[in-house]
């Protein structure tokens, strides 16, 4: 990445030449964090930084948020706002300084209120989505990045650990989900990267189910976990399933294949593959088992500062994975009504293969509980 | 609130009639949530359901959801799409199902890329943000909504006492927001409310200061402390500012200013005062104390199942609140490069007065530590 907050703004300059728009964008979320090295709270308060093709940046900042924004060494042109006199004035006042005619935003951060105030400060101000190519610059990831990914996967998997020796028949799938949670703050997590999956049973097969008070843990169940922690702004996400006190012969032929689908996509990644190769070998190995109609997901996202952000490891996305890429690999099978297994590593390309941060055993675990 | 899935739809169908739009959408989100009494995560995947005003909802569902959106009980046409075949004929077919011309969206959560969505399946639809309106619905909060909330607001509390024991001279900003959340978990917890502040020293004049890791807190700062759970889908939000080993007459100062205009506002909060009112009645003290150029924000925010919700505590918005309403009423006053104060109660308007659901002590507090 580059060092300066100078250098950084220049790359998405570079963004808009390229995209032939007059500016980029940014609000707070993780594009906005890595220019700024700071986060920033949004809710109902507008904030924008607008980073022309040519000329210097300019930022339109809460006014309560100036003490955080001197911090930032930022030394564009500021248009702040008060809570008591709204936003509108100040959107105005930007959009006359910058004098632009054509905006790149980030489709899946930017809300529409930011959208419609700067449309109505400039009506004819042409607005396109262009997070692909924003949130590109996240996606190789530099060694720092990488070790605080690693302090995140770490702390994930110590709690893991914790819960699973914790796990008795009779718990509720949200007793569960709560020692997961104390867990992972008590090693260290500054926050969770997204609201936990603890699911047993036929919970196990809505991907993205939410823990149960009502559920007791039964023998036989499958449990599968999706969770992680976030550390120095980067996101874990890891997901295990193991069974319950015994395993069927089902599970075990579901859980094989889910696992063969895995190490299939760990073995082709290297640099200079394409996300569609990685979900073709994948999702391929579970269309040749007798289960290829419980599949419902892609094989999985890139990782960082967001839980899910580019690359999105899917069919018909001929991205070209460059070393420096963490993506999850995390194949599925889900049979609604009976049950799910899904096993998720974060998986860092490299020139010549890939390296697993995730190191929680993969081997089909039945607990005694 | 509502009681059946159809009676709640009814509600946003009501508020489409009002609007004069043929149709109200919402995506996963408090409305969302409320609606259909289950939480959805979105992510990069567009997941809309539309409530036209007059005919049944329909609903834009990625398919690996189909298993969770099943428990909704949701009786209306479904549009769901697999992430390897992308959602733009899902967002053909929904708009062709529905033969709609105008839409209200809720601007403050729904994200660019899917009002782009929207546009290119049916590029004549006008799409407006009604945000005030649609979320007006959860304004009134039901008696198991304050349940809820009172419940993540007496986590929140005893955490706050557990930590105020533990704090030391010379211990970091981060250290104590460890111990916070650490702590906000180990009371009962379902996740945080939002990222927690804790800011001492010159960093409490930051209304949104980020812990730091290089600042050991010193005999004479204040400590101040923004934070809040979240239990049962609601969220605490509480704020109390202490000071370490002692307090000058500054401090003392502006502590009292704060605490007097905080008081004004719980004075005069009763069922059918505005929100204008009270952010005046808060405001005018600051106002008229030595210390009004160190007024930074609106006195407060409405609370449930998001931290920041409609009615907004601020001059100018004469929304009448109506018992029920949950509020916070948190002044402060922030000098940067000195020191900051706020107090922030949780408060609940009544028929004939209100009840602050926060009960931690206001009383000026100095830690031996």
């Amino acid at each position: 990445m580059s060092e300066s907050l100078a250098d950084r703004l220049t790359d998405y300059a570079a963004v808009a030449s390229d995209l032939g728009v007059d500016a980029v964008a940014l609000v707070p979320g993780p594009n906005f964090t890595r220019v700024v090295q700071h986060s920033f709270m949004s809710h109902e308060r507008p904030f924008v930084l607008v980073i022309p093709a040519n000329g210097p940046a300019a930022a339109l900042v809460p006014n309560l948020e100036l003490g955080s924004w001197d911090l930032v060494g930022f030394d564009g042109a500021v248009f702040d706002w008060r809570d008591q006199d709204g936003y509108d004035a100040a959107f105005t006042d930007l959009t006359r300084h910058l004098s632009i005619n054509s905006l790149a935003v980030e489709g899946q951060i930017m809300r529409v209120f930011v959208h419609h105030a700067l449309k109505t400060a400039q009506p004819d101000l042409k607005i396109i989505d262009a997070e692909r190519e924003i949130s590109a610059l996240r996606m190789i990831k530099t060694d720092a990045d990488i070790a605080a990914m690693q302090l995140a996967i770490d702390i994930s998997e110590r709690a893991l650990a914790r819960t699973l020796d914790s796990v008795r028949l009779g718990q509720s799938e949200k007793d569960i989900e709560q020692m997961l949670v104390q867990s992972l703050f008590a090693e260290g997590a500054d926050d969770l990267a997204f609201a936990p999956i603890v699911a047993a049973g036929e919970g196990s097969a809505r991907p993205h189910a939410k823990a149960r008070h009502d559920y007791p843990v039964k023998a036989g169940d499958a449990l599968l976990y999706d969770f992680g922690a976030r550390k120095d702004g980067f996101c874990a996400d890891i997901t295990r399933t193991v069974f319950l006190d015994h395993v069927s012969d089902e599970g075990r032929a579901v859980y094989d294949t889910v696992l063969r689908a895995n190490m299939a996509g760990l073995a082709i990644t290297r640099a200079g593959v394409t996300a569609h190769d990685i979900d073709d070998a994948v999702t391929g190995v579970l269309e040749a088992s007798p289960f290829a109609d419980r599949i419902r997901t892609k094989t999985g996202h890139g990782l960082g500062r967001d839980v899910h952000e580019a690359p999105y490891i899917m069919r018909g996305n001929h991205m070209v994975l460059p070393a420096g890429t963490v993506y999850t690999n995390e194949p599925g099978l889900y049979e609604i009504g009976n049950f799910g297994v899904r096993i998720e590593d974060d998986v860092l390309v490299t020139e010549d293969g890939c390296k697993t941060l995730t190191n929680f055993t993969k081997e089909l675990t039945v607990l005694s509980c």
